[in-house]
C-alpha cells in the first residue's frame, strides 16, 4: 500500500475519482459546505477515518472550503494508500449530504 | 472591532500575545499536539469559539501541527477582532493542557 504508483497508474486511478486532481506528489480535492460548522463536522469525520487508516491528509480550512492534500511522504509519492483515503473521504462526503 | 490597526499598534499588542507572529496582514501561530486526534479536538474547540465570534481563522492541519492565520479580510488588515480571536485561541489551548 505504500509503494509509489507510476504516472500512468495515477492517471488511470484518478479517472475513477470524481473531483480529485494531481499536483506533484499529492492528490487534492476541495469541498464546499453551507456553513463553517458543517465543514468542521466533515473534518471531524475525515479525521476519524484517517486515524483508523493511520494515514493523515494535510487539511486546509478556509471558512466553508475544506481542501485535502494526500501524499505518502515516507514513500515520496502517491501510493495506493492515498487512493484508498481519497475514496474514504468521498464516502464520508456522500454520508454528509 | 473591524478597523485595521497601525503597524505600531499591532507590534504593541503582539508583545502581549505569546507565540503569535505577524506575516503581512495576518497573525499566525502554530500549535503542536501529542496526537492527530488531540489536534483535531483543538480545532473543534477553536471552531466553536470562532463561530460564536463570527470571525473565522484559516486553519492548516499538518498531522499533529495546527496553524491558525487570523486576518480581517473585509478590512484588509489586522483588526482588534483578530487580537481578540488570538487571545481566545490561546485560552482554548490553555484549557486543553
Amino acid at each position: 500500500m505504500r509503494t509509489p504508483l507510476s504516472d500512468i497508474e495515477i492517471q488511470r486511478e484518478l479517472s475513477a475519482l470524481d473531483g480529485w486532481s494531481r499536483k506533484g506528489n499529492s492528490l487534492i480535492r476541495t469541498f464546499e459546505f453551507p456553513s463553517f460548522a458543517s465543514g468542521i463536522a466533515f473534518v471531524d469525520r475525515v479525521a476519524r477515518v484517517a486515524d483508523n487508516m493511520d494515514h493523515h491528509p494535510d487539511i486546509d480550512i478556509r471558512y466553508t472550503k475544506i481542501s485535502f492534500h494526500l501524499s505518502t511522504h515516507s514513500a515520496g509519492g502517491i501510493t495506493p494508500l492515498d487512493l484508498k483515503l481519497a475514496a474514504a473521504i468521498d464516502a464520508a462526503a456522500a454520508d454528509a449530504t
